[in-house]
């Protein structure tokens, strides 16, 4: 099903496009931000980061800066109580604050909790810092070098099983289905090739912030932008060395996050500030430090080889990736390894997949994580295929796509899928039956492309309570941070269940004390996961209403039932003529066993995950290399749309933040390692001036899991940006780009007109 | 059963006496209440009161004050949304800011909201207000008058189920059992006085507070200390004729209340400035304005007659109670009526009592509203019987007390009751089997005396929400403000059924938006009734617990018992090596269907009352008039005590109060109605340099509604101390003192030292 405003719905709130309840308090300012936090006695605390990007520490003297004026408390690494445990136990804690050797430049390396920031700047400069400078490694060549200097001298990586030392390799991780290298020595065409992406950031609006209190018993208070109150809890009482419920999360509005906000950077410091000085302390970044020092998303190297018969059937596939972690192990190379083929129906298929350590910041989520860099390997490879035997790339791809019923390489069988009607939906759509038009002038080439790509859903814990108000309105309490509208597509799902308006559910997102677990805003989880709870919660609070509405009629539950917002007595004739509505019965629930309360806790499986294929026309000046999108439309099966608009905001936002990361984005790196473009002036995100209207197709596959058929919609449209990009770049100029970013210097290379390389 | 630190306790947790959790908050100054509430943009709100104890209120211009530095918006009764509406309609409103009339002094009249608080005051200067002054109604005896002034022109009294008009009696109430007129004329002594008591203030040390912010929706929220968020919540919503959803009540600590802090007094005017100048708006009062403008203890006269039989049985009551309700209709009367006979087992009774109306601020209640009055006449009148014929007034007591089975006047029937064991535990009493002993100079007498006191329990509705954290500890969401140490009494009750220490729950008081509808901080309700919602809750989670653990060991959930802290298998011999700790099982609940997470709401009954009886030994110096408690012990039946010292803190702290006004407190008032002594230094409490220790006796007669037996142990203390010190003045002087307080002036009076009476 493809929705459009006039399509008829079996829903009366799933599907409509209520304003959001936070809406009024963003723009009009009053939402409070991590920055925002005040409180009696609140101090400041900054961060002194290491200028090297690889360095041994000889020694730190904080001497002078504790005598500084307004300077209260200094730590070091030496203040983290588990910053000298040996291996994986200290990583995180190193991550946070260097302990013997810095692994990126803006590693912190000390901290000062001063009365006023400028006095805490001052106090830095007193810090004495020897350091020890070491050789960087600034690639995935550096780091797979024969006599590659180490990232850590005592990790022992994990190569399918083996443990390994002396190797900046953290894990090699292998799927493999069938028989693929048989099978490609059956293709009677091969095509093989890899692709290379830079470091790209999530790029938030709002940097990263960090406020604790430690009080005189141990516990500590935090008030902090995260993608999820609870993993920030249970990574302080780890670093931090507490029990959880020491740590009190209360999550304050977060200015986007797209995975770069699931760790703490600031808020152990703050906490180990404030135990030292007694006082609250609040830091922040600045946004050098964000690009510097926060996990940006993956460079990575992807090599793929696809064997297809006669008959146009893929028979063999074979990936190899590599992914930097950065400083510590962890890159999305299981993900991207689980993500890789997805979209297609394969039996023979080997995937090995590198993490490999850099010394660069240490990678972190970035909206599908690994899924954009696969993508961009496979779909490059598949047109080539297209382009090598004349093949229409979408019926191409419906001939092989993933189907019901077949295993995915990494294991799970798939449930229904929506890959074959998003196809289906390209094909048919306004955009590719269109022409692409001809360029104005002859100076200017336009190409058309597409790519599909594939993120899975996550599922995991929720909390959901329900409060009913005598006024018939319903307080709605969970602990999913909001970051793209969570709040309206999770009171969504009550207020159908209830048949109330969406104005009328309350919802309040609580904090670690106030409410039970509930996994991160992440993994296009939310809608999914918190909304069923969100729904359960209320087909619990019918049923406690069924049994109150039949007190008051003095009948048995069971013969009640609601029906279309109406309680009302079953069959029985004479009984027939009752009945109740919801906010009827809610100002009569007083004396009828107490306020209607309940909560739902669910803990359910992944939503089967989610498809999407995107199509761009663009146009490349072929004096300047500058790329021009004309139009995007993105296709994507959502499962069911709760909140359409905010569906088709995630679409398009997914496609904008891929268009970036295939045009402009990337860490540019000076020789030694240095990002030299630390700016978002430099840093050259997409504008709305840079692009079209986003268009988008929602495709609506119900995920058999949810009532409402929710798949995860936030991530998916990362994906296939850069392969579909690349395909019409080599539509316009018959040059495929293997390189991301595919910048104007690249272009301009790839025509000849520039001869030495670019920069 | 008597409580000492030596009994042996069925119980782990309850009848400790554990740190309360709010202690290290409240002793560093970091907890926060009212007037500590900072917010972006806050602004300050401050009140014209009216200096007129009566008065038409003809004009108020406010132009000038509208166009004063700083000030950003004024308002009057004009824009109160119910402020013209006819009779009880606007009550509360009228109550909150006048109208058309004054009816006490320091009623306001207008409020600005400016930039500071200062401004504000000056702008107050610039508004004109134009009175017509009227006479004041400053007693009961002012309004009952046939020529009294009528303090509502157009309130419609309801006397006995009859609408009268022009009349300053709001109602007229009465409870009648047996033939008490028949009865009387069988009496063989009859005893008839009647008391005086003046107006008292609850001393509270926090004044009110009152802050809110109006969005551009309509929605509004409330910072304040209150007793009760749930029904500050009704009150704004009621008087600024919002839905109750509409307003979110955020509790802010709260620096006692004793009754004071259920009514709304400043929220209300910070809404409607706050929507006129679109800023928060926070307001708070001086200790004057708290004197002078909140609901103070009513004044009352009390008749009492009681007629003995020649068994020494009482064969006959009747009552006669007057309260003042100040300026608006609901003294505490009602209760006065419940209360007023409850220790005695009484066939024949007639209790009338009336609401009657003053120019003085509208009464609140003040701990046990209206049980003190009736105590003060009834327990006089016990002691003269006594005293005529020659009983001992313990034994007296004790032959005539009430006992399970038998009614009380308002139509009730007792369950078990604690009266009996209260006097006995009196009777055998240290204290009670002491001598007095001997004053140390000839110009001193000493006195003893006894008093008992009853107060209902209330029970309604609470909820409770647990939630388990992996390392064992348990969050707990509480709707019920914390007063007197009721985290640590409610979490206690969960703590019992869980088996786990208090400390390993952690307590939250939530906001009406946060936590299901909870009834108000008051009545001795909350460890009773928040208490069961918390020890339901913990059964709840014990019951989600063993369908986890039977999970985990793969049984059925009915096979797993919870013993003494453990999971176990039952009976199965195979089975009965598997068992698993509370802490154990927590972490391992992940994977075994989600967060564990409980709700409990309750709305449960009365907890059959409970009654005390205070034993004291004073010292009267007859030159100066003054005197001195030189032995205090409260007796009390608190049913069953959770956290031993806040029930006992609760005995001595009613006991302090009722000594306070028995022998200083008073709204001493000029010839025109005005407060002479609206200060902490004219208004005398007595402190501890005034008071010996107050000694406890917790006597346990188990509530049979609640699994630990818990009555409400906060009100009973304040009923009998004035009883108990008159008759002990009796003891000392012989002579009676019917009037309160029964301060130095009226003792020298009363010894004829003082000759033109007292003021």
């Amino acid at each position: 099903m493809v929705i459009s405003e006039s399509s008829p719905s079996a829903y009366r709130v799933v599907g409509t496009r209520p304003i959001r309840p936070d809406g009024l308090d963003k723009v009009t300012g009053r939402a409070l931000y991590g920055a925002d936090l005040k409180l009696d006695g609140l101090v400041h605390g900054v961060v002194l980061r290491s200028p090297h990007v690889h360095a041994r520490i000889k020694s730190i003297d904080t001497s002078a800066a504790e005598k500084a004026p307004g300077v209260l408390a200094v730590m070091t690494g030496a203040d983290m109580p588990v910053a000298a445990a040996s291996g994986a136990g200290a990583w995180s804690s190193n991550r946070v604050m260097a302990h013997d050797k810095v692994l990126f430049k803006g590693h912190p390396v000390a901290a000062v909790a001063a009365t006023d920031r400028n006095a805490g700047y001052e106090a830095l400069k007193l810090i004495k810092v020897e350091y020890e400078p070491l050789e960087p490694v600034l690639s995935i060549k550096d780091a797979l070098a024969p006599d590659a200097v180490l990232v850590h001298d005592d990790m022992v990586g994990n190569h399918l099983g083996e443990s390994v030392k002396n190797t900046n390799i953290a894990a090699v991780i292998r799927h493999e289905l069938g028989d693929p290298t048989g099978a490609m020595g059956r293709a009677s065409l091969v095509v093989e090739r890899e692709v290379e992406m830079a470091t790209v950031h999530q790029g938030y609006i709002e940097p990263q912030t960090g406020a604790a209190r430690w009080d005189e018993d141990g516990r500590v208070t935090v008030w902090t932008s995260t993608q999820g109150m609870f993993g920030v809890r249970d990574q302080m009482a780890s670093i931090l060395q507490l029990t959880e419920t020491d740590v009190h999360v209360i999550p304050m509005e977060i200015g986007g996050g797209f995975g770069g906000k699931l760790n703490v950077y600031l808020e152990p410091i703050a906490a180990i500030l404030s135990k030292k000085c007694g006082r609250p302390v609040k830091a922040y970044m600045n946004r050098v430090d964000v690009f510097e020092a926060t996990g940006p998303a993956a460079a990575a190297t992807i090599k793929i080889k696809l064997g297809v018969d006669d008959d146009g059937i893929i028979i063999a596939a074979e990936a190899d990736l590599k992914y930097e972690a950065g400083a510590y192990p962890g890159s999305p190379v299981a993900a991207g390894a689980v993500c890789c083929f997805a979209s297609y129906d394969l039996d023979n298929v080997r995937i090995t997949g590198y993490d490999i350590l850099v010394t660069k910041p240490k990678t972190s989520a970035y909206r599908a994580p690994g899924s954009t860099h696969v993508a961009y390997g496979v779909e490059s490879v598949i047109d080539e295929i297209c382009e090598k035997r004349g093949y229409d790339p979408v019926e191409f791809r419906l001939k092989n796509a993933s189907r019901e019923g077949k295993r995915r390489a990494d294991g799970p069988i798939w449930g229904p899928i929506g890959i074959t009607q998003v196809l289906e939906e390209s094909r048919d759509s306004a955009h590719w039956t269109s022409s692409i038009g001809e360029a104005d002038s002859p100076g200017k080439k336009r190409g058309r492309g597409m790519a599909v790509g594939f993120w899975r859903n996550g599922g995991r814990r929720s909390v959901v309570t329900l409060n009913l108000n005598a006024d018939g309105i319903v307080s709605l309490i969970e602990g999913s941070v909001d970051i793209g509208g969570s709040r309206a597509s999770i009171a969504m799902q009550a207020a159908e269940v209830l048949c109330i308006p969406m104005e009328d559910i309350r919802p309040s997102i609580a904090s670690t004390n106030s409410v039970g677990y509930t996994d991160n805003t992440g993994g296009s989880r939310t809608t999914y996961a918190t909304g069923m709870a969100s729904y359960r919660a209320a087909e619990l609070m019918i049923e406690e209403l069924k049994v109150r509405v039949s007190k008051i009629w003095d009948i048995n539950a069971s013969e009640v039932v609601f029906d279309n917002g109406t309680f009302q007595a079953m069959q029985d004739a004479e009984l027939q003529s009752m009945s109740m509505t919801f906010k009827e019965l809610a100002g009569r629930i007083d004396g009828t066993g107490g306020p209607v309360s309940v909560t739902s806790t669910v803990d359910i499986p992944e939503a089967g995950g989610a498809f999407g294929a995107h199509l761009v026309d663009l146009e490349v000046d072929l004096e300047t290399g500058k790329t021009d999108v004309l139009r995007y439309t993105v296709v994507q099966d959502v499962g069911g749309a709760i909140h359409p608009s905010y569906a088709e905001g995630q679409l398009q936002g997914g496609a904008v933040q891929g268009i970036g990361w295939a045009l402009n984005e990337e860490y540019f790196l000076t020789g030694e390692g240095r990002m030299a473009n630390s700016s978002f002036l430099d840093y050259r995100m997409p504008t709305t001036l840079d692009l079209p209207e986003i268009e988008t197709i929602l495709v609506e596959v119900p995920n058999p899991i949810h009532p409402f058929g929710v798949r995860g919609a936030g991530e998916v449209s990362i994906a296939p940006p850069l392969g579909a990009i690349a395909n019409a770049l080599h539509d316009a100029l018959g040059i495929r780009f293997p390189q991301a970013p595919m910048k104007p210097g690249r272009i301009l290379e790839s025509l000849g007109v520039l001869k030495d390389g670019v920069q």
